[in-house]
């Protein structure tokens, strides 16, 4: 089963591609590592998760959130490489979490992003090293930013 | 055209090296990439633009301060490298912004910094992935800070 | 003298290797490059430093935390690669201070991580690139949170 075929099995459908907010591209490969932009919790309509955890956000609507990213890195990914059968794992995920100084349950919130990557791709291949913090502010509002690091093959 | 007559082309005068605030080095070569330290806005006369985004600052202001991290960024990739023709592409960037929890065009500060590089190296080259993000503070003030992957020949 | 013999030569014990608090391992070897998840200032007995720098720590306590820090990342980095005689030299730290919007001297606390990699690898091995930035909040109040990428042998 390739990874579109498990995509199906989960009842996931991707988002389209969004374009780029500023001067870069989605992801660059170099040397077997794919390095994927900062990505954002856009819905298909266009419009996005915002706000910030601790002021109005909850945890559960946090993991929704990064889960939201995660479907849009997939999305991205599959558009950087041509196919989600070229990630042979994932290697580094920074989660970067809208926060208020007193909201601590960041790791909470980016499993949403971390357990929909296991889920597509299994353990072995979808967990990677990780850190999840929390940022002063996001670009356009958005309550979670994921940019990751995986190995690919040719 | 070698890079630095392109910067001559272009009319830009890179800044002279500044020396780390702390125990690390400008940057690494491992493998092929140059990972680079983080690097702010220092003019040539050792000072440098501080303040927050939102708080007295405004976009384009921001942007300058952006343009200003690339060029210290430039000094010292030549400064690791010996040569800005080693250069191959730019992998990732990471953009800080010193900005208040209600700064939001976090993007468009760092096109500052991803326009030059650009304008430096061309789309091909000088385009990269990138996250453009917001910070609580940064060291000394600053108003934006730069870390970046680029990709190396030998 | 292997690490460990310099680790015993210095009087530094590592502490016992935390349970990742989420969906992630603690780190993954890729191409020759380590990426170390993010990591904190556990104590042996569990507890962590906790706090905001400018809001009742100081420089001084969070040197001591990032320090810290520092000993858990080479237990952790210990348990990837089997032995810290692996690990070649240091590439990539990116240091995360959380505290508040006025505190600017995060180099300063971040060293505390830094001298500690220098003490044990020597300068040329442990000094590697660095971002030394402030974060408006950390998983479960921790002062100081780092994560690094290393160049290791096979």
């Amino acid at each position: 089963m390739n990874v579109d075929q498990r995509l199906e099995s989960l009842g996931i459908v991707l988002p389209p591609v969004p374009r780029p907010v500023g001067n870069y591209v989605g992801g660059v490969v170099s040397g077997g590592l794919l390095f994927m932009s900062g990505c954002g919790p856009r819905r298909a309509d266009g419009s996005a998760i915002t706000g910030k955890l601790g002021d109005g956000l909850d945890v559960a609507r946090g993991y929704e959130a990064a889960r939201l990213v995660g479907l849009n890195m997939l999305s991205n990914i599959r558009d950087v490489l041509g196919s989600l059968d070229r990630v042979e794992r994932v290697v580094k995920v920074l989660g970067m979490v809208n926060a208020t100084p007193g909201f601590t349950a960041t790791p909470a919130v980016i499993d949403g992003f971390s357990d929909l990557f296991v889920e597509v791709f299994g353990p072995e291949r979808g967990r990677g090293a990780r850190s999840a913090v929390g940022m002063v502010t996001l670009p356009n509002e958005i309550a979670v930013e994921v940019e990751m690091i995986l190995q690919v093959c040719a």
